[in-house]
This record gives structure tokens, sequence and C-alpha cells, in this order.
């Protein structure tokens, strides 16, 4: 069974740096297969990305490796790094704080290594495309079998950032809008089991009532429902709901039972 | 030899649902060869996925998978479906017709069944990402020789709608431009098979005619052309036929043999 | 080991061009590894095309198969060619320059044909999708093991126009800007080995200072730096050094020994 190997970048489409990392990946491990997750998270965007990635790695086998680089410090002091979850997955990417909630939804990290070892890395590694150079290879080699520990020296990843957790009051849920997706879904950071019976959504001056689904509201209407990663979600049938709402990543987001209930 | 599955869906490339897709399909079946045919319909626009599909299926080898999600009802009362086209194509979505001009492509519903085997499904499925849940698992174990018969009950697939038919008179044959691709080049549902002898083209109140190639007329010119999918375009010579007509998907379109034949 | 082929187009990723152009490679060859360098070429942008497959051949192991189809004059006179670098790759694609560049990197033209054997197309190829009918096809049966000669005529190729190279003075080493990538950062024709010690990059009536890494300066501000393929680039932590400098894609480039030195 071939190993998978995720990539999640935010090299865009345009230039050939997705095509090049590919390349340094098959060049070690050939028979890997490849899964783009994204490579359009805005430029140098680690927290948009650690939620991308984080929205992602569970739907993959167990043991499936994930190589994710958005680094506006490569070439810097930042550590270069891989790591196991608790589920026995791997992670390659800068030390930033991007594979840190992806590995948390995993189990949590199991061991973490610096990446120190240069009989893994492409010869001559440039300053600007650790991608390419450090991380490509490593993860052709991970898929390939070699232990993590063979890597590098054992270390602690930094933990930067988080995303945001919700509060939980005796009246209300609070939290933020984590993502808003292409469709203009607002993924908000309030998981399902926190929504009290017969809710209701504040954000952005507007009330949003739940419904089971898209179809059961009038196009154009607001809903708020339980999206795919088990979190609130606040959308519009057949249309943008961050659009109608004028509201944008960052958001507060209020849940309070309703009125009636 | 690996079996193929082809992708087509609305979710574009920002998110990681596209990702998340081909895991569900990889969880189910490691060692398919997965071909994105596009993830850029517009959102919730089932007649343009319905075109983009017919337009790429006859080109994989017979016995393909096909998953093709745009899927506005998702989570209501519209049928989730798998066919098997005359060809022996497998396809994969919702009934809400996104799939009909494939199949009819390929030699007509051979068979068809309503998915009402959860087994088959990721447990516990999302009711907003039937994509991941179930009609990716459904197109892996599709792909791993599952037959179709066991995935659900026979049903008779819903045609909400067709690719226009072209009409034929003595004196014209009149179409419409099915779809604009990226190079602003106007497909129309005109085929090759319908056009008269020395035809001229007439739309948005230009006549337009035939050449050869793109080569044979000055750059920037308009030219009419039996493209790649044997249907009539109208096309620009370096430049997008579409911007200098000012015309968009829908608009009418009329072939004339021409003044001196 | 699977087969390596590696696709460069103007397709974009809105239509099913580059599905079907993979449904052909893999209705030839089945079993090859599929691997996009960037189908965003701008439309009919041969020079631009040429840069792109320069900038990612090498990263992929010797033997891999390159097809690249940035195509204005398909259905015309131009040539479809294939050919072996010095190092091994093979090359599949028009004979408008697109391909030179890349070879000439990988060693030179090792041997070239013209493509005159249909047996090895699809049959009745249409006028306007070479790139499915003849190139698509011609790559699977490369990477399927099939030698150069039996393709078609030897041919030596065309050469429309060259990557340009820097000229190198008493005083300074001139060059242009090759290339604006996502990021945009600006990609010169000048490689590292012409670079002064202490070295000053003047371009748009600004001057430039090289720097280690972007972390080295402020963000927003400019510095220059060897970029990931071995060329002078000037870039912006965490911004668009073409949006601060106004400039593009042919921007006259010139390095000077500092001041200081």
């Amino acid at each position: 069974m071939p190993a998978i190997v995720t990539l999640l970048t935010d090299f865009g489409l345009a230039d050939t740096y997705v095509g090049q990392l590919k390349g340094a990946v098959l060049g070690v491990a050939p028979t890997v297969s490849l899964v783009d997750l994204t490579h359009q998270v805005p430029a140098q965007a680690v927290e948009v990305g650690a939620f991308l990635l984080w929205s992602a790695v569970a739907v993959f086998p167990a043991g499936s490796v994930h190589l994710a680089v958005v680094d506006p410090g490569v070439g810097s002091a930042r550590r270069a790094v891989a790591a196991r979850a608790g589920r026995g997955d791997l992670f390659v990417g800068p030390d930033n704080g991007l594979l840190v909630p992806a590995l948390e939804r995993l189990g949590g990290v199991a061991a973490a290594v610096e990446l120190t070892e240069p009989r893994y890395w492409r010869p001559q590694p440039s300053t600007t495309f650790h991608g390419r150079d450090l991380f490509g290879p490593v993860a052709g080699h991970l898929a390939s079998g070699v232990p993590l520990r063979e890597l590098g020296q054992p270390v602690t990843l930094g933990r930067p950032f988080a995303l945001p957790a919700p509060s939980v009051s005796a009246h209300a849920v609070t939290g933020t809008v984590l993502h808003v997706d292409a469709y203009g879904t607002l993924v908000t950071s309030i998981p399902a089991e926190l929504l009290p019976a017969g809710y209701v959504v504040h954000l952005a001056g507007h009330e949003v009532a739940p419904a089971a689904t898209y179809q059961a509201v009038a196009p154009g209407a607001l809903l708020a429902l339980v999206g795919s990663a088990g979190l609130l979600e606040v959308a519009a049938r057949d249309a943008s709901a961050a659009a109608l709402l004028g509201v944008d990543r960052g958001t507060p987001v209020r849940v309070e039972p309703g009125a009636l209930c």
C-alpha cells in the first residue's frame, strides 16, 4: 500500500514551487501517493495554514505523512522539525506553530525532532526554499520508513499560538470566526457539543437560527449549522454569508439558548 | 493496472475540501490514480458542472470511476446515487442532473442505484459534506471492485435538465453558447456534423467565418472552428472571443450556409 | 519505480483540459506518477512558460518525462516534437522555443524528433488540442519505454528566443527581471556566480542591499538574495517587491560592487 504524503503550502499554483516540492519528495520516495491539501494559504499566514491543516488531517489513514510549509522565517534561526502524533501520523515543517493544532487533533505530540541531519536533505540547500531542499526530502524519507529519531535531535515544539478556544458562561458560549471558506461560509471556533438546545447565533449585529440543511431556508437566507469539521458554521443558502454579513476571520460570535426555550 | 478515479467539484482550491475528499477515497482504495477534472465549477452551478463533466469523460479508459459533487441540495431529500454507463464507466454523485449528460455520452445509463447502504460510507456522515462522507468512500469501493448493486436499491435517475440540443431548419442551425473557457473561447451546442458546407456563424450581431486554425487569421481576429469536444467554437486568435463580443454562456448562436455557396 | 510525467500548460484549472490531458497520458501509461508544474502560464506566453519549465526540471530524477503545452500555433505548420536532454530527461511539446531553456539546463539536446508517427497518437486528432491528442499519448509512450526514434524523424529544434543572458563589464553586471513570482519576488537573470563581493542592486531607481535571509531586514523592507533557482532575486519581507517597486517582468537590473568595498 503506497504511503500518503499530503502537502499544504502558501506557494500558490502560478509558479512551479509546488511541482519542485513534489519532485523532491518523489526523488526520495517514488511510489508515494501525493495529495494536495491546499497551496492557497495566504502568503506567510501561519495561523490560517494551521487551521487549514487541522481541518484536513483526520480524514487520512493513520500513519500518513503531512508536509506543511508556511514559513516566513525560512533561512533564519527558526527550527525545521518533524514530529509524530499520538495516532501515528508524521508531520514535517517549520517550528512556527503551523503543525501544532493538527498534531493536537491526532493525539498530541508523541515525539519531535529538529532536522539536524543533512544526509536526509538535498545537497547544498538554498536559504529560501527549505520546502524543496529539507522538508520535501525528509517527508520522502519518513514515507519510506526512516525512523523519526534518525532525522535529528529531540526537541520540544514551540507553541506561539493556538486555535482560539471558545469560552462558556452560564448564559452564552462565545467564540470567533476561525475561517471563511470559498463559499463564504463562516466556520467558527464553537464545537457542536457546546451548542445549547434551541440555540441562536449572534454575530455582527445579526441573529441567525439553526436549520438542518441549506434547503430548509429560502434562497439567500442565513442559517447556522454544524459543519463538516464538527464546528458551528454560519452559512447562506446559494449565497455567501461573509458577503451578506460583511464579516471576516476573527469576528466574535456569541451563541445563546433560544428566546423560547 | 491502478483504477482511475476522476474528481469534479465546485469546492475551489483555497480550502482543504478537495484534499479531504481524496483522503476519503484513498482510505478505501489506496492504490487508485486520482485525476482532478476541475474544482472550479462556479458554486452550486449544476448545469455548468454537467457540461464540464460531459466534456472530459470520453478520454478516460472505459471502466474509470467519475466522482462529481456540485450539490446545492446536500443534506436534503435529494438522492445520492451511483450509476454505470453503457461503456462501463462508473459515476457517483447527487441525483440532480449533474451526471446525466456524461452518462449519455458514454452509452446511456446501464444501471443506477440510490446510495442506501451506510456500511460503504464513513461513520457518522455530516449533513454538509457528502463528498467526503458518502461519495468519496463509495467511489473508492467501486474502484476496488464492489459491485454497483451492493451499494443500494435500483433507481431511475432524475433528469431535471439536459444540455440544450440544437435545432435544425431548412435554412439554419440554431443553438447556444454552452461554455466559455478560460481562453474566452465560446463552446456552442452545435456539433460538427450539423455544420453546412461553407457555413457562417451569427451571434451577438456579428458574423464569424470558419478558419482551419488560429494561425489562419490575424492576431485579435475572430474565427469559427470545430473544437476538441467536436462542437462548433467561436474563438479569437491570441485574444478572448467572449471579451471581444461581450457574450456569455446562454447566448444564442445561428449557423447558416455561406452567402456564396 | 513508476515513471514521472510532469505537466506544464497555459490551460488554467477552470476547464477540464488538464484533466483530459492526464486521461490521455494514463490511457497509454496507467502507472505513471503525474506531477503538475503549473497550468497558469499566461495564455499563449511561450517565453514565460519556457522560464517556468526551466525553473523546475532539475529537481526531478534524471529520465523523467516533461510534457509542456503553451502552443499558440496549434494546428498550423509549427512542428510537434520530442527531445532527449543530455541528462536523459525526455521532453514533449511544440517546437516554438518552449522546451529549449529546460533542455539546455539538463545538458543540451542529445536527440530530437518531429512527431510524425500517428500510431502513437489518439485516433482522429483535433486541430486545437494537440496536448490531449498528440503530446499526451506520446508522453505516455515515452514513459512506457518507447524509444524516441520510433516517434518520428530526427529534427533540429528551432530556437526563436533564449532566456536573456546577463552582460558583464568591468564595473557592473546587467540583466533583467525574468519572472515575478506569486509572492511578488523578482527573479533576475543574474546567476549567483556573477555577483561581486559586497554587491548592491540597482533597479527602477532604487538601490537594494543583500541580506542573508528575509528575517535580517525589517518587515516591508527590500532585500537582495540568491534564490532557489541560483539566481539573484529582489524580494521584500512579508510584502511584494513587485508592488513596492512598481516593476514587472523585463525590467532592467544592474549590479555593482558596494560603495564601501
